[in-house]
């Protein structure tokens, strides 16, 4: 099972950035404790960061013949990207919405995300950990499928 | 670790209810699923369910002190019962909303949930599996603590 | 053939309480008046009144097999009780929803209806009489089901 | 008893037109079962078709004198027709809006009626036994007036 | 002069949660200096809590003959139970709202009270002292009426 | 110099119509009243009652070249009918709006004009004088022009 | 017959400010075509211009007693000034409401009177011709009551 | 091939009215290069225009058997007509919604069309082209089906 | 300890206005009441009434220093005066707002207080004993403080 | 002539992907088809497919000098790309907005063009026709101007 | 050059009120710091602070042949004094709006200014500097005029 | 002291674009003008246009270490871009969003900033004077801090 692993705008600073609202914890070691979960699982994980809109609509219009799921944590994007939404649509792909804080604890903007209606789920507020559970969610979404 | 675990109105019809919504597993296949990964990470598991708001509320008021967190699928008591939020603020135990579809893929009224600004976390989607996640996820949170 | 019909919180109160709105019949009087319908018919009516929203959720929950079809007046509850609406979406059965007084001449809040949208029907506005329509209109739909 | 029967815009295409939400029975059975029932209660009833909306204002104002009640399907103009709302404040007769699908379980602009507020009730959802129901309705308005 | 004094969901917890807004006295204490102001005024009082909103519908709903006003917290349900409103508006005794904090200073959903338009009058932010300033103004509308 | 008055759906019924809210003057009493002022200042006036929003469109259109000036009363269409409003938006006549009660006291629907915005002015809450100053105010556009 | 005639905040300006808006008419000049209809029409007219609130508001009280009844031009204030309204609730003396332009065809916020509820009618749109007409129709108000 | 034409209200007008936003192009002209065009491509053109809503009404429900598809511009109707609407929703038809000016570009309310959802395109913007575009459209429409 | 109580505009008109929703009690005979209590609980009371926005914003700069806690009606103030807020928020002086009529019963401005989110509490709909509760109210925060 | 024809995100995917709303034909058979056209009309044709919207912007700008006109479907930035708004507002080039499926029969979200109110115009719902109509009513503009 | 610079409510309290969010210095020591850039920039600054919104008007409008240009901080009015802006529409002189505190970063009635759409600019969040900074804009303006 | 300056999308086109909004100085002209001040200030300024929000991203996320301030003008991407936003909210570095239009006086969409929360201090309408006043800003605040 292979799954690809997109990290959003500004999640580069982790560790540093906000550590009231995002933790200490830095993307190094989610990703650290991401590839050890995807061992233990027999999972091949594809792990990316990038700023920019569009590379992550090219990561997710790339997945399909290559990857079997996608786990994504939007960012910011989470909450206008009309675009990364269509992407999603448009490869059908098990898929699942990651936060690492609790958006519905956050501003008002924060509580809408226009990508959720069309992956398969979403877990928010267990900082790294969000992204362990996605991990595990959407290989069971695999397995099922 | 003990945690508590509530199922809210109308999950006892799970299974014959609205199968194309809520997939054909019965609550009972689901807690027995619960309880086979509780026991597995040493955690006694506690569950109930209730149709009856004050006694969600009533379960959430005796958790500490007899339980370490608590994961609940408020149904449809998520979108209006300001009840039981005020009863997560009081007690302010690790606990994680959990439910078993895509809340943002099905109606506008089920967009909004009112607890969740006031849990932990929220995991929607994965059908039973969202369960099996918010045990995972609340154990972690109580660990970490 | 066999009807649950169930009348909602206050309703007890008809005929004392706000007599403008709801006019002097009785729930005695319009009791009588179902009953008397219903044996010309030719329909078993088992009544219930209740102020809980969780003993009309599990009243609704118990009808399939009993009851060939509910009638319902959900009293305030018809504005904000998702609860009783789910219940009615995992039912299935046949069911109208009446209402004494016309509520779109009343107060904004009381001009929606959360319960409506899946149900099959509504009748409001002819005092006692709405339960009687309400009975007509579910024996029709019974027998042309 | 003398009732007034109107059927708005597109009524005419009833039995053709979008048969999935309108179902198959034609405006002529209906009307054929309305006079039937009208014929069993005593009642004289003049029916009328149109889809113009000043033709339906000009019905409603000759009403008084020649008519006892009015049963009126106002097709779209329900959503809009502040000119048939103020025709119906103006004649003050007994007067019943139906509907033969469930507008609430429709798309949003069907949830309003602009006329509900001034008429005596409403029937929504039965099909064509809406149009029954209301016979039976306005002809207890008129008895108990 | 005999009052009924209810006290709504979660008030059962006064004194141990979210003390920075709810302050630090115990129900108890509060229902122990009522008592005391009751004494001194000539009032009889007669205290209630319940998490259950058809409870408090019933206690509503049984007031009148038994007791010649109500002071009444309805905690969370103040903004949404329209049940407990209509209770209020069929038994229409004098009756007043009361709250521990100031409703105001705190989340939107709680600036808007269903309850209030029905009541008497609304005293909101003094602490336990606002159960005392209800008596006292409860027992003036009774004494004016 | 020539005015072309328009009186919109129901106000043949005025009189009889919701005493209460636009008085017992008859319109044949108004229009008595219209043409005396008119004689009074030199002015021709034709006047027109109908229920058709398309009859008044025409009415509009035919205007340039036959009147100088419009004084129209668009009853129920003052809210909704963008058909009225293009009309005089494309015969660039003065124009005036008139209603005989003050719709900003009245229900909220009735507080927006649509046609306001493209007419020279608005006058409402004077009864049938109204329509006197109306005529007023239309001949000194004229004049001024 | 006496009346009070009141000119809001920047009113004083008129003839010098925007002109494309409110044209080129000074008050001066609008002032001494009202005196000169008051004189035809037999009025004693008593004109004020304030850009003050709360002289506003002392002149609308002081108004019972020594007029008869009032026109008014609240400027800005007609948008928010609930202090006006309750002012003009307490009087209960017949008042016209005026503006020069015609306020539906400017920005959205000069679209809603705050005032226009609470007083008799509103004429708009005129120019200075505005408070010619406004003495009218008070003057007729008057006669009426 | 034979396509309806339908022009909606006040666009006999076109040519001297508000020729800023539709241009100085008469419908005649219009008219004139539809027909010309239609015989390029094989197709009879039945032309029509009316201030009537029902009139548009009407005419749409009389065009299947007669006409393969439907070109029309509504004029103000776009914007609150639901009868038209329905009317389109009955005969499904292939049908273009077209408009001379680019309504996006113009007032709000201009900016939703209430029977846009339920024909098969829409083009504006390109003045008397906006016609000559629809024809084609329309059909390759009816070619394709 | 010293009090100051500030009655906002239109409250000079009490007895006379609006005496449906304010009662017949007049301006002097209530602060002849405060006067009467705040000298049994030792109170020195200092009483204003103003309809000056600015003077309300005077009164409460300068009350630092010469008093130790506030009472006030803002009047039609509470609606929309940020200024009046923006002084309750510079002083932070123990702060009662108090109004005689139930505001949550009225006009939809009337239900929200740009004041009340600043100040202690709120006390409204006991007439004039909405003033005494409210020296009661700021005299018990200021012992306590 | 020389036109500029743009892609947006998630076009390069059409006839593979979401076929039940955009269809079976490719990106390379609509650009066929857009050339072939092209050719009839000497037309000389710059096609450019991206996911990137400062591309777009980039390409948007270039466009003078080089290009008479643009056909864009802008994909999912239709509907919150203000950079690229403001690009079309810069160069003021005839411009036509295609889309492939009737937005106003979709999501909310579709429903409104943020870019529609500066270009020229728009045309929605053709499938690939939707380019070949966009081209023959960019050439006229560029024709006409 | 000559300024008008213009100090609203409750900046009289600076240094003493809110420090948290206005910062530790008082009005005194900005006034002192303004005249000394204005000295050394050439320009003649006229100082005042009032809390009344007529004063202000008034201000503003005495403004033209005295004063250059305006630097204005209108406090609490910025919110809702349409008067203050009328006066600004009506003088047009070069004028800046200054804030101390973000206020964007603040409450949500405090994001909208009604008073920016008529005045050159703003600036804000820059504490005493605003005023500066805004002395130095205001100059510009006039420089450039 | 070291400055980042930063245009976003279309400022490129300053001088040519749209003059009448943005005036006629291009970007050259407005960067020669920022470096003489800031030779002037003894301030290092960086300055960089893009047309990409990841690039903006990308800039601010490498401010820290580099610079001791930003100057931003976000362009379009002021409405929208959360990314932009969140960048600013992780590195906290002193901020100045500048505008050179007065974007309260604009369209609706252009009054709200997504960025204006989370940075200094905003300045906007002094054409290219906006960033002259935006580095006195930015220098003031970091030598304050």
């Amino acid at each position: 099972m292979r799954l690809l692993m997109i990290h959003g705008p500004n999640l580069n600073m982790l560790g540093t950035r906000e550590t009231n609202v995002y933790g200490r914890e830095t993307l190094g070691s989610i990703n650290g404790r991401c590839n050890q979960l995807a061992g233990e699982l027999g999972i091949e994980l594809s792990i990316h960061q990038t700023n920019s809109e569009s590379e992550i609509v090219d990561l997710i219009q790339s997945a399909p013949g290559s990857f079997h799921g996608i786990v994504i944590n939007p960012g910011a994007y989470t909450h206008y990207s009309y675009a990364i939404r269509d992407a999603f649509a448009a490869v059908k792909l098990p898929a699942v919405e990651v936060h690492l804080s609790n958006i519905y604890a956050r501003e008002d903007f924060r509580h809408e995300s226009v990508i959720a209606p069309v992956v398969s789920g979403q877990i928010s507020g267990f900082g790294g950990d969000s992204y362990l559970l996605g991990i595990r969610a959407v290989a069971e979404l695999i397995k099922n499928a």
